[in-house]
């Protein structure tokens, strides 16, 4: 017996259900076409990923229903796998499951349902979906296979997040291969940490295996897609390219995974900068298209910050799309204007100079009486830096365009940053790549040629709101500050872990507080793509008034 | 066998271990001297409720046991409950469980976990704990006691959210009395709610019931106490007093629970818009006093929103720590600033008037260059609003004083508002209050005495942004609107449900589409007080780029 699969990797829009089927019954010709035995779309495929609350609407439910049957008609001579929510019909637990239909003969033959729903990080799967008990294998032709939903595979390393384990209940049945829908996002790290799971469970469970995932943006979380086929011994027959969309094709024959003849395998991105650098443009560029948005703006400070994000806006949307704006103030160094009409020119961005000292000083004027006596401190810096907000917001509003933020992760971290000012934007495009990590990726986009002008990467970090100001005045050296939060915020060390790995006891209580006290400010911040494996936003969720370190 | 048992409804500080253990110790105290055998704390009491991510570091769950233990030392002539995360010692499910101890003689004599982990609207559970599936009851003194955590009595309606019921398992023990410690946040519809869940289990297991909450607010989550103690028929015997701390103290003999001599019972608050009155109140106070600010500033622009929470504020914060801001516009009537005069002197808060026209000016003078030619439109609008915007903020810097949001529910659901405009602050205080109820939290404000200048109210909404701008130039009437909002929002009713109850489509399709497509405004508000079963905020999880119902 022999099967050809074809892996359906695509970029779906959240509850867009006329375009997502659409895509899907596309896809479903193009393979039954290429003589394609069954197709495999990936999990909740019908309404996108993560749906969130809209699951809480029972016609949103009943459109995704409405999708699977549309698309079952189509699958005569082919059978097709889709991920959808689906209801329970029992009295107790919750009212839904995240599911799986098997499509052939016109129908739906078989659902299955999803039992390890993951909730942590940016998952809150429980709060919608009641785990399955229940197992069995589906059968499409002759095959008896089984069919898992992301997370059902993931329960299989050293400290186990749940109590039981579906292939242990699956593989009883005696199924030929595994194949797994998923909804897995990207993260610098995930791509390895991804086939090492799945390869764990071929080897435990001695079946090839098919993997499918999303690709695209959905606001904050990036799908890589990165869908693959593993032979039983665990070798990859094929990954389909990252970042893009694909359909890839592989035989199942004699009981294992062959490579289709003419389909390519692309070597997953193994460079971090190189994979945040792909991701991140994306990113940007799914957020405008999903929306119908074409136009960026953004202030170009003179800083590495504003000039990597011009540079993959510029990329993203295409360099005729993005306007800059240039707001100079007295504290402004002649150099930082300098430096942004070169990267201006080499990108072909459109820019507008505009100096903030009228504005700046009518919000003087008007706040003298109130302010007559006082010393100018933190808030005239934060006037400036929101007369800068305000302008962009204009312009934003006439033109239509959305304003990109440029804080980093390490800004947003240590609130280094002014709300209403330089935190205002629709996107949030580097809040998840510390400071050190700008300059890694710096140097990746400058491979080849100097993109970024050097003057932009060799100046000391400023946010040039008072006379000879650097950041180096209120925060620590960025290597030492990022090592510092990677470990507190990525791999959650609390203080007495720090102090034993040997960080300075007043260098920890002061960034911890200026961390934790911040949390009102990323609170009211844009949405942040996320490439790391814990972004701020809806993967870290923190209490604002707290006393905990603080 | 007699046991004098005391209800400590107490407002916690997140991780503040010192404030939070000293106050539980005075309690104790307390109640030894009064000749209590069993004092009982609420659910997570020594880390305050919710914890969320600080629950992933291990050193906030070893200060958690820090503070229990210390309390154990004190439990000698007095048994106690008390609430914390424990580690699970499985190596299978997640690392924590959300237990109750029982001190008694000195030390912790026994540990029960959480079996119904809430996770929808605002909770989080399963996110942090494991489930508990083995029961057993607890003894203190002769009494064996069914000690269970919030949730696990609450699958008892007729559409139960878990498949199993712990009380069903604990009563196969034969327990004497019910014990629950709660965490159960305000809402104008809770109260009830409650009782009549507490009141069905003790119907069904035929024992009196002690019920103890958290009484305070956390950022938006405002929990009003409300701690109950039932005798076996039902019947309430005490009800602790709502949003206030206090200790009240019960009797249990001859097998039920009878009122303590001296003990005062104050029946809960049934009007609504007293109950979401004093709610707000502790909201802000609770806000302000856990940071240790003292001081807020809002702006008041003539309209009825603002006027509210001026009068919140003051009575929250005390007069002489509210400030006010007029900031009148060539479109504000004269109107608009008599009635703000004469409310600032009811009142007797400090005001100050700053018209904004000529920073006004000078934005347009800025943006000349690119707006000419180009007609007024919105972006005129907004940067009038982020004028006030930015004139708030610079007097919050310099003063060291918080400002408040004044949107209500209405416009935070469809986006009438500016972003970083009247969208600024750092508390929303009406954001859960639809404009309709506004008004009607008004009646009860000026219930014996006119506070609220009628002329506020009885004038029609308007932004003042524009020539003889209305709210209902662009909205439906606030009646229709707010009644098609929250079956929308409450009650989550979708399109085909709303027309079945015979709103109009195309203002259903209109209202659904604002309400969706302004979720990225939402995004980057301030954390709003939670006063209804379904408030914006961590309760309600949209997606930002999405085309359902858009």
């Amino acid at each position: 017996m022999s099967m050809k699969i074809a892996l359906a990797q695509l970029n779906y829009i959240i509850g867009d259900f006329e375009q997502n089927t659409n895509k899907m019954l596309q896809q479903l010709r193009t393979a039954k076409t290429a003589g394609v035995d069954l197709i495999v779309f990936a999990e909740l495929s019908t309404c996108a990923y993560p749906p969130r609350d809209f699951l809480e609407f029972s016609h949103f439910i009943e459109k995704c229903h409405a999708s699977v049957e549309k698309l079952a008609l189509e699958c005569t001579g082919i059978a097709a796998i889709v991920g959808l929510p689906t209801v329970n019909p029992k009295k107790e637990g919750k009212n839904l499951y995240n599911s799986a239909c098997v499509l052939q003969n016109g129908k739906i033959t078989d659902t299955i349902h999803k039992a390890l729903l993951p909730t942590y990080d940016i998952f809150d799967e429980y709060r919608y979906f009641e785990p399955n008990r229940n197992f069995h294998c589906v059968t499409i032709g002759s095959e008896k296979i089984a069919l898992t939903i992301c997370e059902d595979l993931w329960n299989i390393d050293d400290d186990p997040l749940y109590t039981s384990c579906p292939m242990d209940e699956l593989i009883q049945e005696n199924p030929s291969i595994i194949i797994n829908i998923a909804a897995s996002p990207f993260d610098y790290a995930h791509a390895a940490q991804r086939k090492s799971i799945l390869q764990k469970n071929i080897h435990k469970y001695k079946l090839p295996l098919v993997y499918v995932n999303h690709v695209g943006a959905q606001t904050e979380l990036i799908f890589d897609g990165g869908s693959l086929a593993f032979n039983r011994s665990g070798h990859v027959i094929t990954e389909a390219v990252s970042f893009e969309e694909s359909l890839s094709l592989v035989e199942f024959t004699n009981g294992d995974l062959h490579v289709a003849k003419g389909t390519p395998s692309t070597p997953s991105i193994t460079n971090k900068y190189q994979s945040i650098h792909d991701a991140l443009i994306l990113g940007i560029s799914d957020y405008f298209s999903k929306q119908q948005f074409k136009k960026a703006i953004l202030g170009l400070s003179g800083g590495i910050d504003s000039a990597v994000v011009t540079y993959l806006a510029a990329k993203a949307l295409g360099p005729q799309n993005v306007k800059v704006l240039l707001m100079p103030s007295r504290y402004s160094s002649s150099g930082s204007i300098d430096d942004s009409v070169q990267l201006v020119n080499t990108l072909g961005v459109e820019s507008e100079i505009i100096p903030i000292e009228p504005v700046f000083d009518s919000f003087l004027s008007a706040l003298s009486p109130a302010f007559e006596g006082l010393p100018a401190n933190i808030t005239e810096e934060n006037l400036q830096a929101r007369t800068r907000g305000i302008l962009l917001m204009a312009q934003s509003n006439k033109f239509g365009s959305i304003l990109l933020n440029t804080t980093n992760k390490s800004e947003m971290a240590v609130g280094y940053g002014t709300l209403y000012g330089d935190m205002c934007g629709g996107l949030s495009v580097i809040g998840d790549v510390y400071k050190t990590e700008v300059y890694e990726l710096v140097k990746y986009i400058n491979r080849e040629q100097e993109i970024i002008p050097t003057n932009i990467i060799t100046k000391a970090p400023s946010a040039e709101l008072r006379p000879d100001q650097k950041d180096s005045d209120s925060l620590p050296d960025y290597e030492i500050l990022d090592t510092l939060l990677y470990q507190y915020i990525e791999q959650r060390k609390g203080p007495d872990d720090l102090l034993a790995m040997g960080f300075d006891e007043s260098l920890v209580r002061r960034v911890l507080k200026m961390v934790n006290t911040n949390e009102y400010k990323r609170h009211q911040t844009a949405p942040i793509l996320r490439v790391s494996p814990k972004a701020f936003g809806s993967g870290r969720r923190m209490p604002i008034v707290a006393k905990y370190l603080s």
